[in-house]
């Protein structure tokens, strides 16, 4: 087969066989198809977008084009989810825990951050000892002993994905809706999952930007995933403010033990119990999208997800210290912001919070940047909270003196004079997309 | 500057700034830009394609990507010829001693041969000693004392081209028309030439498959052309039918060679006589394109165009013996192929003579085949020949026996009961356009 050819079709807005898409994704992986053919190729599919069919076709090529975990005896049904990523979202560490409590098998490839939006690698990274480097078979065995594994992305799993996604983020190429949703459901398939649950993120600090776009690529994640072969179950969730208080990566997974602890109770804990309900449904564990939120809840009430957690961390060899005190990780200095007026909080800007972290080392600017887990910022408001003058607004965590983030955390949270609403967390769910 | 807003602008089919389309030249030349993201930016500017104000900042910035001949204190107009490649054209073998014998300084960067339209450089080379790797230096030095010098594609004219060039050619981003204007015209200004004569081919031997193609493209050279700062002067001519008699390296400058003698006058001699009479017009020499069209029969006439190709070949290092006798290139296998019906000929398809050449060896499949010079196909008839049963119509010279290109060419000749009209070979001049 010619690759100039497939490149060619492309080019031409015409479909593409099974057979070239295969070779794509074999090429990708192998190393035979260079480079400069493949973004030919990339801009030609951003130019002239893949169809549904095609884009389903992609997905199993790259599932295909590396190892498989094949979860084959453990109990069923196998479960991922995935969220398209946000400021502040540590959703996965809460909620892994939920669904192995009550049953599922849940067994999840994670990524690392780039830009404002972090990634759930970084903030177990935090955690000492944590590995994320499980290989296929550590996985497979570590979901049949205690339901749950994590790895960041693997060589072995998906490596047209990891190849096709390098160059995308180097050609202006990222941004098309079926090279996102196959690159995202690629790993999902590759990592062994039956059921999908997917936190499409709307707002300032998401990937999508309006309700528009985010209910579209809900669309298509639905669609190509059961082309697929997949059970697809979306939410479209806020991400115009930073959700939960905490934002930074060891920050983030102390606000996640608070609330396994039951000791949190705002928006964070309502995106867990609803994310975590609706796939307890479309599982099967639960008959209403209620009777799933019920289930989520009594998991966290009771403690058995905070002991599942304790048996994850301590499978990938955490150090379980950090379920005892938050003195693990802290950043040299801490700044506080407090209110110069009286009135409501209007606003909370996740992209301004999300650069502001990234500035304080929290986060890459570039792929090979080191990332400094201790730095953050912790929010003591939100939108539609009332305030006083001098109340504390928000607490900077700082491996410098004196950073630039104190000044943009300022203006990223807006206070008016006249009452905001609250924003909610839930924006749509499953069923009304 | 980042290359990555570039490749977004032209995806996004945004203008570009003369300092973009530079930074792209210079990182090509040098390799600062990878190759997988110049080829995306090259299949964005295929789908979305460069104005023609881009491209000509693109035609300047790529002529100003390395070295460029100054031709200074040398005689004026400064001429270059371009053809846009057919079955069959040797007309620059011709064309160059003309114009010097008639005062023109020509100075010429030519391409190697690929796929069926045969390179000039491929020609030449198969002339004993011709050298085609001439330094910007010695050109000028050689332009200044007999009037001509061509040299093959070097490293130091527009290496930015060369580079594009390569690349478009393994992602199927050829056909663009603005880039293959940038690219021809940028060899040209790199050169130093003022004017430029151009020949676009036109039929199925050529790029240019209609009539209307070539239309197009001859309108695209003139305009940027000028925008760049050169004159320019376009004909279509027919390749729809191989250009003269003979096709292959040696056998094309034989042929060259008898029209420089005066010992040919058919469709071959016609458009050395028509293109050289449109550049002594442009530039000047000639009041009047019927007044070029006399000076160029006269240069023949008088011999003084042959015995500019002496000095020419001699200054090059090529051996003078060519031009008396035809023995210094022949292939080991000839087969005449005759006429099994009596009638007219209708068509010699110009792209399977030309295939069949390449199949013979004497073009290249790939960049780094060998090319054998001695074969090739000797036409003995053209579309509107009668002719007898038994009557030759062509001759195979080929290095193997009984090759398959006996029965292409046999295919290629149709003959019809019918009278059919001869074919004019120019199609449009410079007016008409």
């Amino acid at each position: 087969m010619d690759f100039i050819e497939i490149i060619a079709k492309r080019r031409d807005a015409q479909p593409h066989t099974p057979d070239e898409l295969s070779f794509l994704a074999q090429g990708a992986a192998q190393g035979t198809i260079p480079d400069y053919q493949l973004s030919a190729w990339l801009m030609a599919a951003y130019l002239n977008p893949l169809s549904e069919e095609d884009a389903a076709l992609l997905t199993v090529a790259m599932a295909d084009s590396g190892e498989r975990i094949d979860l084959t005896g453990l109990p069923k049904p196998w479960m991922d989810k995935h969220s398209t990523g946000g400021v502040g979202d540590k959703t996965t560490i809460v909620l892994l825990p939920i669904l192995a409590a009550c049953g599922l098998t849940v067994v999840k490839m994670s990524g690392r951050g780039l830009g404002i939006t972090g990634g759930t690698v970084d903030k177990l990274a935090s955690v000492p000892g944590f590995r994320m480097d499980l290989t296929p078979d550590e996985m497979k065995e570590q979901a049949a002993e205690i339901g749950i594994a994590i790895t960041g992305q693997s060589a072995a799993l998906a490596p047209a994905d990891k190849t096709l996604y390098a160059l995308r983020d180097v050609t202006g190429t990222v941004r098309s809706m079926p090279l996102i949703v196959s690159s995202i459901l690629s790993k999902k398939i590759a990592g062994g999952a039956e059921i999908v649950a997917l936190d499409v993120k709307c707002g300032s600090g998401a990937f999508m930007k309006t309700f528009d776009e985010a209910r579209q690529l809900a669309g298509w994640l639905k669609r190509i995933g059961t082309k697929a072969g997949l059970k697809v179950q979306c939410e479209i969730t806020d991400m115009d403010q930073p959700l939960g208080c905490s934002i930074g990566n060891a920050l983030e997974v102390q606000e996640a033990i608070r609330v396994l602890k039951g000791e949190e109770q705002g928006r964070f804990y309502s995106l867990c119990i609803e994310v975590a309900g609706s796939a307890l449904h479309v599982s099967g564990k639960a008959d209403s999208l209620d009777e799933g939120r019920a289930l989520a809840r009594e998991a966290l009430q009771s403690c058995r997800a905070l002991g599942k957690a304790k048996e994850w961390f301590h499978a990938q060899g955490g150090s379980l210290s950090v379920f005892d005190h938050e003195d693990w990780a802290v950043a040299p200095h801490t700044y506080a912001i407090h209110a110069d007026q009286e009135g409501w909080v209007a606003r909370v800007d996740a992209e301004i919070v999300g650069q502001a972290v990234v500035d304080l080392g929290g986060g890459r600017k570039r792929k090979a940047d080191e990332i400094d887990p201790t730095v953050g910022v912790v929010l003591s408001v939100e939108v539609g909270s009332k305030i006083g003058k001098g109340d504390l607004l928000a607490t900077i965590h700082s491996g410098q003196p004196n950073p630039e983030a104190l000044t943009d955390v300022r203006n990223a949270i807006q206070i008016s004079a006249a009452p905001a609403a609250e924003r909610p967390v839930i924006l749509a769910t499953d069923r009304d997309l």
